[in-house]
């Protein structure tokens, strides 16, 4: 029996992931979030209402210690932006108190907990046009990527002592969001699944040769679990992983779903380009991720993967 | 007539920027510590005894609105690492609130101050033989080193944001620092200046051939001046300089030893390697820093220069 907390379990991540570990009922699951419903309930399962950086919800979760915990709760990039003080209350403060909350649990009663971090791919900062490899420089031009970067830093450092064992993952997009989350400006990412698969029209504000980096979130659980089972003996000292992605282009995606959906989805289609978004989301270089890769983290394998995974019902 | 805040004012550079300063009447100082006397005592100086990371002595201190916060106080690295929660409460933390108070200045009263943040070389962790350069990654291997890279990446987001006007130099070990400081594991590069310029043997920790980046306090505090001087507009989005050193040997230190205070110098030093000294402190590869010569920043010249301005008596 492992006691397995997961933050953000409610999101669109956490789900999924509750989904996933329920299927083990040797698992006992605490869920943390700012709200519920029925879809994360089930046996074993505690719901804890509140903030994970709240030292009571702490104390509550961590009564038992824990075995695995999954850190996916963070507020988004683009309302972090607007929000500062919010974002770096959560993405920052809050995480810093959980993590040092998991390193008293490892300090004080020995039991060190592996920390899966759902870092992201917002830690680099822009991108050139040159392929990314794992030791790109992480230069974040966003405070949600500041704040995960310095997140990532910490862990590493709890790490080194002893007193938690995290793997930060890097994460990039992950597809298909229910088409009613907006606020990402990666939208379009999941957008244009949702519309062609159900045969209706879409805009999409990046071109047809904007390439971006690709997960399912089948995909994504996937290499969470993995992060949680791994051997961390001959980890890097940053704790860190750059997930590997699928580099693909819009007419590569088109082209998975017209083979998926039928050929009417490139008569559905049409592009309005919005410069900044094209910028920010669609123009990201090829990505070599040979130690990931090594490691036993994974992508989707190819476009028609993607969207196959991408689109699945939930299990 | 500016308004400075000095954090650290009562330490080893802290004293010798107060002096600087002083020699201007146009400043109004505002030095924190945790004690003080007499020598960082004048006229137009206000001495604030606590914590520059307690939410009342910063409005203290920022009562009339800060121009220039040179941010020198921190546990230095061997005691952060005995002792964590201190090093994590003062070097990230303290920093932090510190931080925050000046973004909370800039965005509430328009008034954005230039902060000089004394961060150091401990970010980069392990170095190899290579050179290393202004982009050189840092992966710190203690936490001092991590809290200082954490600090840096807050300063550079909140003045991305146009909260504050971060300056980040990143410092080598400075001498020659009071004979009776201890607890520093790079002593041997002031020790070995006091005990042979007083005619007195010294047993050095570390070998001949030990190599290390070496700057002068007058020197350090040439490019803290500088750096609350220079305009950040083009200033690399980090806000992070690694200041131009000396890169030499334990011998080429003998050498200018001998030159200055005599050939008996030679006789004075022996070694009696302490293989973690020399592997944490005698291993600096050379540096090249072309981004920082040219954005003005300097090292002392040579190392006659260097003994000279370390053994200066305080002006």
């Amino acid at each position: 029996m492992s006691h397995i907390v997961i933050t953000g379990a409610s999101g669109f991540v956490g789900r999924a992931l509750v989904r996933r570990l329920r299927a083990d009922p040797q698992h006992q699951l605490t869920l943390i979030d700012q709200a519920f419903d029925a879809a994360t309930d089930g046996p074993n399962t505690r719901q804890l209402l509140g903030s994970f950086g709240d030292p009571a919800v702490l104390d509550q979760a961590l009564r038992t210690p824990a075995d695995i915990v999954f850190h996916l709760a963070s507020v988004p990039g683009s309302l972090a932006e607007r929000q500062h003080a919010l974002g770096y209350q959560v993405n920052l403060q809050a995480t810093l108190t959980l993590a040092h909350r998991l390193a008293a649990q490892g300090e004080q009663q020995g039991h060190v907990a592996r920390l899966v971090f759902a870092s992201s791919i917002a830690v680099y900062g822009p991108l050139g046009t040159l392929p990314v490899r794992e030791g790109q420089p992480a230069q974040p031009a966003i405070s949600y990527g500041a704040h995960k970067l310095m997140a990532e830093i910490e862990l590493a450092d709890l790490s080194r002592r002893g007193a938690v064992d995290a793997v930060s993952l890097r994460l990039p997009g992950i597809v298909a969001r229910p088409a009613t989350e907006t606020g990402h400006g990666s939208a379009f990412m999941s957008l244009i699944m949702h519309r062609l698969a159900a045969g209706q029209p879409y805009v999409c504000p990046v071109s047809s040769g904007a390439t971006a980096w690709w997960m399912s979130l089948p995909c994504c659980v996937d290499n969470l679990l993995h992060a949680a089972a791994i051997s961390t003996a001959d980890a890097p000292p940053s704790r860190c992983w750059q997930l590997p992605v699928l580099h693909l282009s819009m007419h590569q995606i088109l082209a998975a779903l017209e083979q998926r959906y039928g050929a009417q989805c490139g008569q559905l289609l049409s592009h309005q380009v919005d410069p900044q978004i094209e910028a920010l989301f669609g123009r990201f270089p090829a990505l070599h991720t040979p130690a990931a890769l090594a490691a036993g983290f994974r992508h989707d394998g190819d476009a028609d993967a993607l969207i196959r995974h991408a689109m699945a019902p939930a299990q």
